[in-house]
């Protein structure tokens, strides 16, 4: 079940037979000279609905939380990001949301490394609420918070070394601009021409010194490789990890 | 232009010619037993883009501003809101990595009523950070902040009216609930009973009071009216209108 | 009763009959060549305090909420505003504190246009903590919050279009300065000449731009109209207004 | 000058002879049996308001910052507070745009004991901005802050020890009672009945420890005392204290 | 018993007899010439531990609070601050821990005149959640929150008193470099040369004007004076006084 | 040199050779039945001062960090945590006050796991203000955030692992038991007895949760077997460790 496209009946009979939810967390960032800026926010997306259309009745999709973390990309035009301390914010906000209604268990499938240590962080956040006020702790519903990265599921990191044994990079990845290729085909870009084939390697600070180290926005990757074939397999292996995770999780 | 799913130098291109930009805004909220949670983000999205794809070069749609105020509707099952003072403090986040960028004229074209009030703050506290720091401000980038309810042009009024000249009522409207069937024809929910036939009218505080005045959700609306090929009447009407004003807007 | 003068035992009582108070809101901000930076704070306060000299034992008006949202007036000496997010916090507290004593219907008197969005904002966020914990929702006390601008009454609107034909306006109005004349005569400045006689009108930004855009603060108006005498007819018929509305209001 | 019914000229005038501005700051929360709520407000708008008629043309007074930290009063009906995390806030607004205008020298005469450590942390809050950042130190303005409680003058003590040997106590003092009725005379309530003649004291946590230790509010006071002649006399007083202080601070 | 030292189970152990904890609280910022940059936060320290030297079955000394408010010293490299409003939150923070355990009695040692009301505005703070909300005040946990300078027993400044007739000064005051070289005697630095030998007095504001005021850091003392034998003296004092106080405290 | 008895004249010479500074930071929280609460911020501070006695003049140690993210360790007595958006507000103020002075490199010495996300969140919320704010980029000083695990050194771990084949652990381990051993031997608990031997695993939420998975504290651990000798090892290396890597983070 997809919640954006459901009605509060359809949740409320969900909510009977499930207390979990997988909430897409992503971002809005450059990714290089031939991916979409909404790369990170598109295919947590992209393999959530997947997983949701090979088996609709096993999983509930909630509203993708699509901008999150990315000041060190803003010397590249159309990021667009939060501050770590709004994200906190915004992630209590969406959780209170969600347990008000009775779901215990938030899966959030996140598209974007730089999200880690604040999704992390609100986690910490929300369970310090509770951890403050022991009241009724016997009685209270559990929360169990998870995050999982996409591209980290074992089956996930094989695929992507075999179509990718060199450039897969760690920003604007052969892998995702792949994935996003095949969720919108229309949008493809294979054809962008990258120099240095691939990109450099650094570290990371503010977004003066992002772009004066990696000029044309990729790190270490080879995105010239990206196609909507590989897209496909690539999101056809995340959706059934996800689903078999999620299954998992909820038990 | 969609920048979710363009590039970084599309969008250092779109900015040699325009500083505008068009954020679709929304909520997450049960509209009734027949309409999708997600509605209220969805329109002004199905808009936007319906806008985009008639004249792709003259308007760049920034990513949904998808969650937004919904604290009345939070006794229906998936319902998702922020608090205004996250809200603000999200927008705010928003419009500064926008104007890092040189954008200057934001329309914010929006899909809830209950953002209406919120958004207008939100602009309040942009703008005072400027107005509380005058210096520079003859060499400073301009900052224009437009809201927009795509249910207020004229001529979407009017073709509203015709098409529903009763029970088009003030929440899980007939014609919402008409756009978004257009928008995701497959997910039509047409043969919903409900009872009343129109839903009662009514003042609204805190989601308790909200649910047991207005038990299915609905406010003064009868969305059985509600069809595919309505909405995609009000859809084209309401993108000319975009059009033409975000035309005017950048002017 | 006026709340500031009051004593904690007359509070005490008016508890157990009445669960209402009025508070006045405004705004200290620039009002034109003639009329007082207390303007938006001290037309509520009058208007309360006449109704409530007409009917002592009917309302009780509460302490002035005096400094609104006025950024966009910082451009003229003397005005002081709150930041959008600190107004809400200081709603709350306001709110809070309030229904610490048994209030449960909060009937804010606005006087500044300004305001209207903010002020909402803050409803939205007081009712926002009640709608995320539904515990013991059926045995907590309820809560209603009401904004009247003073002069959207209809016969207030009537009154003042009567008076004032022509250059009413929408900032510095003839009528909001004959109201503050007739609550401080002495104070009176019917003599101050103004160039254009009726100021432009145009949209709000931040401070630098509306004082480019009205250089003498007035948007639309024609205060050299205002005097006392029409002061005290507006007072009147707005007193008027309030009690039969607060008395519904506490129904 | 009185700001609240002064015209922005009228400040833009004062400001090319005067950075000084004085505000008053009180608190709005139970005052004993025969005290009013507002007392802790009144008192310093009063003595302000007074030295301006002795003075006109010396002295700008700026809106009274009405609302302050009353937490520990909750437990009386009437009380009105605001955290002190509000209250630094808000202080911070106020200031900023009064240094948006020029003013350099603030002036902050307080009516509340309970106010003293926040205002003081207001003004370190206040101060910080400027200490983390001190570019352009040497070419931007100055800035001083200053409390003044409005009884610690020592003319002032001599004249309260003299009319209130005993029984002056520190909450519901015989002499700001008198200030209050001096005032408002039409409100004075002198007849009032207290028993014990002079209320206890003792130390000061939250509101329901404050209620169970102090049962009708007053500390260590006999407010019976009070009436309105006594009132002027402090005024008088004070108000002198007032003109002589702040032209000093003007210097 | 020290907590940072100490075990879990020692803190329960702790909690069947008593509701009360130390807390050292202090600062970090230039201490002039010879003075150490952690002085406020070492002496409130030092004098804790000796007092649970001398009594450990008696006290529990917390972890220090070291950070305080010292944003006009941030002229001086080394300085270190919070602004007041972070540190309302984290002394919220710990408080609320404290309390989740059954402590009922915080006793706060404070190093640090600059930090007097910031800790005063944090217990408004912490008491105002509880006043707000009196729902089961019979049976909740008290709470008593006390700040002591530790210079302010008389004891403590009768020999301070003794020890330097002259030069004491307020801002790296003789006594408190005695103490931290008693504390730290391999890092004594008695043989700095300072001019003049008694520093100046005067107003604080921001950094930039303290450190044109007092341009080594000092104000009004001579800390030549101070030696390592004068430390022990004032410790010894100090300590013996917080025994006691901390056992009336806890009666 | 040591930061916290240095004075402020030693940290500007400092600052003339270098712009390094070296921050312990870790967390009081319940450490199993012999662990002390303050494991997490007397070990890294043990290691860097360890480090600094070895090398003085090539490091400078700043104050511990010592409060930190601990809200699932609540369950037990003694534990003192900030929110991860306190802690946030704290690192920004630290690191402000830090770049007043000069230091452009801070390296973070992180003593608790739990603190990781919360760091890292905390460096991009400082980055982003840099990132929002390009003006003057060019000019302005760099900034560099590093945080270093302590344990997570490759010469650490390897002695570790010799020294603790089996049960080191992963929460009370250990080797952190050892370190503050060898850091207060008069304090050394070795002959505490638990049961089971080594303690069970398994994943953390709240503290109600994590008391009743982890009941005396420990995770996965068997710190009977610290002592004094091995932390002596222990810290050597990490000591080495930290003076090599420090010197290269400032090169």
């Amino acid at each position: 079940m997809r919640l954006p496209v459901s009605t509060w009946p359809d949740i409320e009979a969900w909510l009977t037979k499930s207390k979990t939810i997988v909430i897409p967390i992503g971002s809005f960032e450059q990714h290089g000279p031939n991916g979409f800026i909404g790369t990170d926010a598109l295919c947590p997306e992209i393999i959530a609905n997947h997983a949701e259309s090979l088996a609709p009745d096993d999983i509930l999709i909630g509203p993708t939380f699509a901008v999150g973390c990315a000041q060190h990309h803003l010397g590249f035009p159309g990021t667009v990001t939060l501050r770590p301390s709004t994200m906190i914010a915004s992630m209590v906000d969406w959780t209170e949301s969600l347990m008000r209604h009775g779901f215990e268990r938030l899966y959030w499938l996140n598209g974007h490394g730089g999200n880690i240590a604040t999704i992390e962080a609100a986690f910490s956040e929300i369970h310090a609420r509770r951890s403050f006020d022991p009241r009724g702790a016997d009685n209270r519903p559990g929360l169990t918070l998870k995050r999982r990265d996409w591209w980290d599921f074992r089956d996930v990191m094989s695929t992507v070394n075999q179509l990718y044994p060199t450039g897969h990079g760690s920003h604007a990845t052969a892998s995702e601009v792949s994935v996003t290729y095949w969720g919108y085909p229309e949008r493809e870009r294979s054809s962008t021409k990258m120099t240095p084939k691939i990109a450099p390697t650094g570290t990371i600070g503010d977004a003066v010194q992002y772009r004066r180290d990696f000029p044309d926005g990729r790190i270490g990757s080879d995105p010239t490789q990206s196609n909507i074939e590989d897209g496909g397999k690539i999101v056809a292996v995340a959706a059934k990890c996800v689903l078999e995770e999620v299954a998992r999780f909820s038990a």
